[in-house]
């Protein structure tokens, strides 16, 4: 058997955001975690398609300046279909390509010889299915069983890996609530605002706002200078500030969580989670182990009066056991594997 | 020599609308009228790429049922991209790819070995030129010589060819001034408003409202049921009864015009148009012939007063001469001439 690891492998990143992103973009950041992670396993020709300020141990290769949302002065879907289109030119000079830029790059493929691999990190809606559906002869990975399209070819679900490496383990709890990720209707700030309230205890909001006019009309009225705070976008350092502030992290999605980074990240750092009972939740969250899967808000006070039960070493121990960037590598390796078997046998 | 009507000519239109649109759709209109006139013109082997609901006498293929703008379930990415990428799935069965939808085709170039000529209809955004210019290879045509890139090798100045069928040339006048198009700043609608007013005339507005604030804030508050009327989009017979009322079409526009059907049409109908100087008004308008160019709103007026010097038969005439169908299509008959004499070489 040729050794995998000298195998040529693309890595396609979107490019709203660098990659690694300097605060939000979650797709680049596993984008990013996927090419550090198969360098760090000894893979030997990881090629990464990404803005041109982006930073890497792969060979970077950039057809955009910098991401769309940094640089508005870019329509994004011309920075999208320029970088997609001229890093597929190269397809032959790669042995596999490693999509994580949604479907665009699919409709390409009828064009290139070499394999793609999809990592559907979300169904933005449901029209887009319809180019997922129109190419069934490709390799797909779910990034929860729960975030699956019943027509698709799933080769895998490989768990998102997170970077253990500012997320500090406290066995201490903070004494607020914490909510974060992007601010939108989806991720239920305002939920996390009544819960707050109606606990009597402090809430800490970060992240982007990602939909204003909901920010506006429900978290902006809340917000005061001492029990409900918002303190913007954090980085990686700011957020292991915030979580050593955390008794719980309060998560009330709204949608099925295709994943859940915030809910890693937060056990990473041994917070206990209260999660809305949709989609992945209860793939990243053990109940009544690593926090809490509740159905409304008042499931949810009930649950913060009941964290002291969790054990937050547990938090942490789940991450390390499934939610690292080498547990995630590792899941690739063996999708890799099978994806070469399959193409030698063509 | 092969003859050139037997070549297989691929049009790709866009799927906004349906192809020819059913009211307003630019773009689709003229990829229907160069369509319709090649098959009028002899050429054998046209197949037309647009939504399902299309009407043509080439052959039609689609991969989109129904136009995004029409359908909004549609992600209109979506119907774009698999439109494109399966359109262009079956370059090799063509001899020449005319693509009148946007830069997105382009991109695809590095993939396939036919020909492609792009009419680009509009530099929608500056940002878009980034595609074109990576692409310096293949083939332009430009609708005005005003609408160039200076950087791009274009192979021609073909004008719009408009259908005369619903435009009736009528040697009498109207007594009303004519404003219709797409209600946006750019085309100045409330400046036809200023100048009905200054000159105490009616003044019929129409067409598609493309920017509701901007037909809230600055049309809408001056209609009434009389002097100043909004009567919505306007299909081709509803089009032609408009252009009956006419004295003078008014075409402020604040950008430089592309091309400029509406002037074009309202030539057709024998109606003299008032436009500002801006772009290709002064390739389609013969100034002082078949209307006037003006600079601002108080030029426009003095510009109504003198409708009278000007021939309404000579209105046609140029259209006749320029912007028919049959011109349109033996220009593009002369590029398509060109682009097979030059790959013979190749």
């Amino acid at each position: 058997m040729m050794d995998h690891k000298s195998k040529r492998i693309a890595i396609l990143s979107p490019v709203a955001w660098r990659t690694p992103p300097r605060a939000y973009g979650a797709w680049e950041t596993i984008a990013s975690n996927i090419t550090e992670g198969l360098v760090d396993h000894g893979w030997k020709n990881v090629t990464l398609f990404a803005t041109k300020d982006s930073i890497t141990k792969a060979k970077l290769v950039s057809f955009v300046e910098r991401g769309y949302e940094e640089d508005k002065s870019q329509i994004p879907l011309v920075s999208t279909c320029l970088h997609i289109s001229k890093a597929l030119e190269k397809a032959d000079e790669f042995d596999l390509i490693h999509n994580n830029f949604d479907y665009l790059p699919l409709t390409y493929l009828p064009f290139i010889k070499t394999p793609m691999l999809t990592t559907i990190h979300g169904f933005s809606d449901p029209d887009i299915l319809r180019v997922y559906r129109d190419h069934k002869d490709t390799y797909y990975v779910s990034i929860s069983d729960a975030d699956r399209d019943s027509e698709l070819p799933y080769l895998a679900t490989v768990y998102n890996g997170i970077d253990l490496s500012n997320l500090t383990f406290r066995e201490t709890p903070g004494d607020k609530l914490v909510h974060y990720g992007r601010i939108h209707n989806d991720k239920g700030t305002h939920l996390a605002i009544e819960v707050a309230k109606k606990c009597g205890m402090d809430l800490i909001i970060a992240g982007i706002i990602q939909d204003q006019r909901y920010f506006d009309n429900l978290v902006k009225p809340h917000l005061n200078d001492s029990s409900i705070q918002y303190i913007g976008p954090v980085n990686p350092v700011q957020r292991d500030a915030l979580l050593k502030e955390a008794y719980a992290v309060i998560h009330l999605n709204l949608i099925p969580e295709r994943f859940g980074l915030v809910m890693a990240e937060s056990m990473a750092a041994g917070v206990p989670v209260i999660a809305m009972d949709l989609g992945s939740c209860r793939e990243v969250i053990a109940d009544n182990q690593t926090g809490y899967l509740v159905n409304n808000v008042d499931e949810a006070v009930r649950a913060v009066a009941k964290i002291d039960k969790i054990d937050r070493r547990k938090c942490r121990k789940r991450v390390e056991e499934n939610f690292t960037i080498d547990c995630m590598v590792s899941k690739y390796e063996k999708v890799y594997e099978e994806i070469f078997r399959r193409e030698e046998k063509c």
